[in-house]
């Protein structure tokens, strides 16, 4: 315990940063000052979104420096405390990074985790930034009615699958929208999708407007590009879409052109938003509370992926843009 | 008095209707029966929401039938009532055509005009359906506060113009966007814009992040495309976006493309909506009354371009579209 295998970014990816833009180095671990914390990582979590952090263009955060260990979420027990709000053994879930463990600042823990008896893991997915995203992203920013009919993209994902049982549990008629047999499968059968289309599929533009027979009310968009180009002009009057992720798009330098949606949105006075789970730092034991009563009452259900040791992070987010991950992709480590 | 002059379409233009869309016509008029008006139009509107009356795509109304008398506002004053809600010498205005007179039901009149001192005409610009989408699409949609930096677009014109004006009266910097120095310095002269840009200029683009130097907090758009693909990489967080019109887009059959926007509405956590006027029906006089306010207290000045007869009207919306026009624009009728 007196090394740490650390993931460092080595190189600043254009699009989608793969394997090779990473490496695996170790660094002594500095001992605990006042205010710090030890946290051992058991669970690194692997999101959509840290393509972004690695990326140059305008963001909501600094992009990770050349040579600084990969920004990630991470969840994992206090083994050391010289903070007052943390005592050793707690559970704890925060911007960590892609780290054996870390020495850090016991206010950048965004949440100790409550031994409720659920798994650690799930701080990461569905009671983490995943599930407090769909859950504000629908009851904050949609704001629908039941009788609805909500789209989810990439419905299958760790957002999409929450999204669209938290709109379903409000009375929402739900349809997703994945990539695949496999996943359409997964979005009716596990999370309960009243419709499950395949963008992949040849016939796609015509199933959505088939699974969307009297139009679209809410939107939650993680892909944008040609999934959502086909969702827009089936929205109603007074439709709500939510702009959450962009997985569709690999790069957005220079950034690429679509169908404009200022018809549709001045002649269905419909509204489009974006959405960081952040903004809600304040709420999340509100939503996590709610998500979990959900579970316990089996309206909410979620897949988790979990591989094993550091060695898989590198190349773990140019998986999720393949398509590769059925459930919240999480690398568990072993001390 | 037992003829009418008309306009009417007689083919569905593809993009701007040009005056050789329209005919003049004359027509008896028909006797008033029970629970209709005879009103005698003194004022025609015309508004660059006509183009899109006509046009078959996907719209908030039913376009315009070949052969019937072109949809527009107009104010008048009632000769002859059987209805129980207007009384001869009312002054009314209503969706009621680019005619000289119409027979119609009283239902269908939207206002009746309070006599208080203000031309008639200005029911049909700042006073009302360009006023009221102003101070709804101010208040209601962009919501901004006192320092926020409000921009414009078609800041000289009838809608855009009231917009500033409104923001300005609720502490917001404006800067107003127009086509060329004739509008531009009409927006920093009458209407007060802490800064006016021209779109015509080979710097507009530098010209208008010199003039939001802290970025963008709320955009009314009348314009979409260049101008707008301008404005989106300057939002603040949390900024609001108002789509009010799409002037610059000449067609949208096909759907023109332009820079995809979720990206900048993600990291920002923007927001883009639309308005119609009409959802507003049952507030019409809320507003009216705050904006009368304004004008009465010198902070809300307006522009009126009136030009007198029938014949002006067929090619008055290209006219709007060619961007000859310096106020709201209005055909006179003598009776």
């Amino acid at each position: 315990m007196t090394t740490n295998r650390q993931v460092v970014l080595t190189s600043r990816p254009i699009g989608i940063p793969q394997a090779e833009h990473f490496d695996i180095v170790s660094s002594p671990l500095p001992s605990v000052g006042p205010g710090e914390v030890l946290v051992r990582h058991d669970y690194l979590s692997v999101d959509p979104a840290m393509r972004g952090w690695v990326n140059t263009a305008a963001n909501y955060s600094e992009p990770v420096a050349i040579g600084a260990v990969m920004r990630s979420f991470a969840a994992g027990t206090v083994l050391e405390s010289r903070h007052e709000g943390h005592a050793v053994g707690d559970r704890v879930m925060g911007l960590l990074g892609w780290q054996e463990f870390s020495v850090t600042s016991g206010d950048a823990i965004i949440r100790t985790v409550p031994d409720d008896g659920l798994p650690l893991s799930l701080s990461l997915g569905v009671l983490g930034l995943n599930g407090v995203t769909a859950w504000f992203g629908v009851t904050d920013i949609l704001r629908r009615q039941p009788g609805d009919t909500v789209v989810v993209s990439t419905a299958a994902g760790a957002v999409g699958s929450a999204a669209g049982q938290i709109a379903k549990a409000m009375g929402c008629r739900t349809v997703g929208i994945a990539g695949g047999p496999v996943k359409t499968g997964i979005c009716a059968d596990e999370f309960g999708f009243d419709a499950a289309v395949d963008y992949r599929s040849p016939t796609f533009e015509q199933d959505l407007r088939a699974a969307c027979d009297g139009g679209v009310d809410g939107y939650f968009d993680n892909t944008s590009g040609r999934v959502s180009d086909a969702v827009m002009p089936l929205l109603n009057t007074r439709a709500s879409v939510l702009v959450c992720g962009t997985a569709s798009v690999t790069s957005w330098d220079p950034v690429p052109t679509g169908p404009r949606i200022e018809r549709v949105l001045l002649t269905k006075r419909a509204r489009i938003e974006g959405i960081l789970a952040f903004d809600y730092e304040h709420r999340f034991d509100e939503a996590t509370e709610r998500l979990a009563a959900l579970i316990a009452s089996n309206r909410l259900h979620y897949r988790e992926q979990i591989s094993e040791g550091l060695e898989e992070a590198p190349g773990a987010i140019a998986g999720l843009y393949a398509g590769e991950n059925y459930g919240k992709r999480i690398i568990q480590l072993a001390h």
